[in-house]
Parts: structure tokens; sequence; C-alpha cells
């Protein structure tokens, strides 16, 4: 790719406060994740997904989420997203003054099963319900289909191409505003990435929106990087690398904020997010963490005396 | 980059032997060295850099060179390369029977002093000497200089591209075999790695033959991807992402063997590495080296689901 075709700039959803904290077993207090909202807010993050509208019994670490919402709205100019399941947790969303929902549907047969206990086909008519009812009640809130396990699946193994497409024209059809492929469990390759963001946004347009990659493998970055080739600008993130999905067994490590932030800062991509301050929102979660794995590699390196040179000059 | 345009095969070379263990202080016996190089070539390997010519007071990790060269020699196919600070390194390693001498020319002013004691010119002056020495003698082994800190120097922060491509004119000018490019302390981005091999190659065409890198800021593969893309299509690497460079502070972890073996083969690209084989020479090696800081992803996630039903059907 000639150099002259990069974006001038990427948007990334910070996913830590669902993503991260669901696959972690302690709860944190409200007024921690405040912090790490505005934290992550104030350095310069313009999209959260701050939690999941589940029943609390399941996830009680994201029983906060209406409140979540109502703190993140008070930050000028944050999109504030959130996780729902179904028709029910849809319905949470729309009462709560949420941006977005996102809905994940899993291409993975098995992993759907498990995850949300319906088929694939079954979650698709969920969605359709989705769709009806927001149009009954006139809300505002944007809806994103989130197909995970869209390229293999720790339960199932294989996922088809012809499987993550039949998904997706089914669910645009349907009207939702945008969709996401999502590695839910670091499987995918650059080369499949490349190829299947092609193939999406062939059929999707700028409708795809949004790659959520896993660095289970160590591929999480060369797959953002053969997204972005691939024409994708908006990537999920997880401060610290935490994160996975408790339905899928041996997923974990969503691709690190300040890593992601990193590889765009260097290259010259805009993200908009000052990397020392969201260095100290990495420092301050961490402490409340302690004892969890995290993840990440500039937090260890740092960053190279090169790019501090050049910006001390710029 | 449309998917039929990757090559069908790339080039491993295991550099763990010389670059690895440079950068640990304890002494492997010279039985348990065979027994690596011997794994690795079993593994699949076909290329090994088994040591470096230089004086055993200053790396007694590697004063074995020589019969471990004679040892690589013995085992069908395998090409195996030595590093060579000066003419005096190269006079051994002509006399070694070694098929490729590598000499690091340091693109940073600073690092080249720190590393050889010698400006970059003054190497290139070497250079010029150890190509009259081997015509001189008639040897046959080939010279391949390694332009290192090419994307950037902890001591001295910015390389400029300039100074990467005048010195990679002078040494091609003088008839090396083959450069490589080097970042040598983890400081280069997709982009630059990108820009920069596509720079060099326009000047030195197939001579241009390694991409050699560090993982230290999580960019490793993501740089590798970008360098293949670029045309490049032989790369170092280190088992267990071990290695560095003593003269450069903070220069740690090569991108691992086993990563990058996962990396390619999940794209379907052939390395004739077997990976069950590899990953057994690195539990070996892990072994030995107990104590020392090991890397590499996929070592500890496992091979994807997905890939080892694809290969059961295969």
């Amino acid at each position: 790719m000639p150099s002259n075709s990069w974006p001038p700039a990427v948007v990334l959803r910070e996913v830590g406060p669902r993503d991260g904290l669901q696959s972690i077993a302690r709860i944190l207090p409200t007024a921690q994740k405040r912090e790490w909202i505005r934290g992550a807010w104030e350095a310069g993050i313009r999209e959260i997904e701050v939690g999941s509208f589940v029943p609390a019994r399941l996830l009680p670490q994201l029983a906060d989420t209406a409140e979540l919402v109502a703190f993140g709205k008070t930050l000028p100019g944050l999109t504030v997203s959130v996780l729902v399941p179904n028709l029910k947790g849809a319905e949470n969303a729309m009462d709560s003054g949420a941006d977005w929902m996102l809905l994940p549907l899993s291409v993975s047969h098995a992993h759907c099963l498990a995850n949300l206990r319906k088929t694939p086909d079954a979650v698709v008519d969920e969605i359709a319900a989705i769709v009806a009812r927001r149009r009954e009640r006139g809300s505002p809130i944007r809806l994103e289909v989130g197909l995970s396990t869209a390229f293999g699946c720790t339960l199932q193994g294989r996922v088809e191409v012809a499987e993550v497409l039949r998904l997706a024209r089914s669910v645009l059809a349907l009207g939702v505003d945008r969709i996401g492929l999502a590695d839910t469990v670091g499987y995918g390759d650059p080369r499949q990435v490349g190829e299947l963001f092609a193939a999406v946004r062939a059929i999707a347009g700028d409708r795809l929106a949004c790659g959520h990659f896993h660095d289970t493998r160590g591929l999480g970055l060369a797959n953002v990087m053969a997204a972005l080739q691939a024409g994708e600008t908006r990537f999920d993130a997880c401060l610290a690398g935490i994160g996975g999905c408790p339905h899928a067994p041996g997923s974990s490590g969503n691709v690190a904020t300040e890593d992601l932030v990193y590889l765009f800062r260097s290259m010259g991509i805009a993200t908009g997010i000052d990397f020392d301050r969201l260095q100290a929102v990495r420092r301050t979660v961490a402490q409340w963490l302690e004892g969890e794995t995290l993840h990440g590699s500039i937090a260890r390196a740092g960053l190279p005396k090169s790019l501090r040179a050049a910006e001390a000059v710029a």
C-alpha cells in the first residue's frame, strides 16, 4: 500500500469497562469505573463501551451499566455504547439514553449457543424484533451488530466465510446502522483479515465500521494493520489488553488501547488520544486490578526516543 | 494487497545461537548449542547464524564459533552464517568454511561507535578491505551487510533515510552479495518499514534480502508484514524471542521464530519448518536458559483449533 493511501485518522473505541471487566471476577466500584471513563475521556477517547445490559445475576460486575451511561453522557463529545444480548437488553439501552447498542452475533453456531443460548438465525430474528421495537418507540439509539468469532472459534474450530457473508447480509437487510468483524478468540491472521474485511465491505460498504481483535497469539496488531489496509478505520481496544469472552475458552487479551495508540501515532495516523495521559489511566486501573494479568507491549518498553524527539521539535 | 500477490514461500534464518546468546551472560556448552542447531535443522530450518568471530574476551559465550560452523556444515542443506565485526573476523570466517558472513553496519553514528568503535564510513572502508581480501584468497564465502539501527536508535534517536540510502549505495558499489535492514532496537513502525524497504529495494533490487525485527514495542510482526508487502521474503528470527544488542540499551526481543512460523503458516505461506518440532526445540532450550526472560506469543497460547483441523484434513 503506498504511503499516501493511509487514512489521516482512525477512531478507537475503548471497550475495557465492558469487555475487559466482564472477564474479571472482581467487581470494580462504580466510582472507580467513573474515574476510568473520565480519565479515558480526558486522554481524548471519544467512544467508550461502558457496560452491558445483561441480568446482574449473570454479570454482577456490570450491574451499574445504566448509571455509567448516565455518567458518560455528562462528558461532552463522548459517544456512549453498551452491549445488549437481546430485546430486553435493548429496551434497557433505549431507556438509558446510550448512543449506541452493540449486539454480538456469533457466526460460530457453537459459540452463539454458548453465549446467547440461541442459534445465529434466532439471534437475527431477535435483531429484527429490536429494530422493530426501536421504530415503535421512535428511539434515536443506533444499533451495531458485531459478527463475533468471524475468524474461527475455540469451540467449533473453522468458521466459513460464506456464513459470515450470509449473516452480514441478513442483518444489513434489517437496517442495522453498522456491523463489525470480531476475532473473538485470536484465531485470525493478516491474510484472512484482509480478505474478509474486503469481502464484507463489498456488501456492507461504510456500514462495515469496526474491527475487534485479540492478541492471544501475537497477531493482534498485524491484524489491525490488515484491516486498516482493507479500509477499516474504527477499532475496538481494551486498556491494558484485558478482556475476553467467558463463553469462549482460551479467548483472552484484546489488543491493548495503549499499543494501538502507539501503533497509529508511530505511523502518523491521528487518534486524538494523548499517549501519556492514557498511560496514567493504565497505571491507575492496574492498581485497582492488582493480581490480574495485564497485557500490552508499549507500557513496558516506553516510547522510542525517536518519537519523543520528533514531538519535542513539532 | 490482493491475496494472490502473497509470496508462496519465505526463508527464515535462525539467529538465536548468535544474536540470542550474545545478549545472555551464561555460556551454553558447545554440546547444547550443537543440539539446538541440529534440532532447528531437523525442524526444517535451513539457515542458521551459529556464532560470531569476535574476540573471546569480548563475547566468551560465542568462543566456540569455528567448531559450530564445522558442525553446521555436516548437516545436509544447511546454510551456515556467522557474524564478523571486521577484517580479522572475516579472515576467521573464511578459514572456518562458513557459507555467509554477516557484517553489521550501524546507520546510527552513535551506535556504530559503541558497537564497532568505528564511524559508519570507517566500517564501509573495512568492508572494502574484506571484499578485497576475499578476492585475493579466492574464498567462496558470501558477504551480507546488515544495515542496523536503520529505523532509529536508542542512543541517537532518529536515523535519517538519506543516510540509510547513502550507506546502502556505498556497500552495494563494493560488491557485497546482499544487504538487510535491521530494526535493532524495536523503533520501526509498519509505515516506515514499508517505505524504507521500498526505497532500498529501488536501489538494491534483489540484493536487499533480509528483514531483521525486534518486538520490543509489540510491532514486530506488523513490521514483518509490512516488509513482506514491500517484497521482502527473508527474515531473521530468534527462538523464544531472545536476543538484543549489548551496545544498544533497551534493545531486546528479536521476533520469535515460533511466532513467525505461526504467522506465515496461518497465511498459507510456506516456511518449510515443522511447528511442533520447533516448539520442542524451544522447550529444550528454555530449560537450558532457565531464569532468562523468554518471549513469544504462540508458545503460550498454542495453535488455533481451526489450523489444526485444517491440517488434519489436508
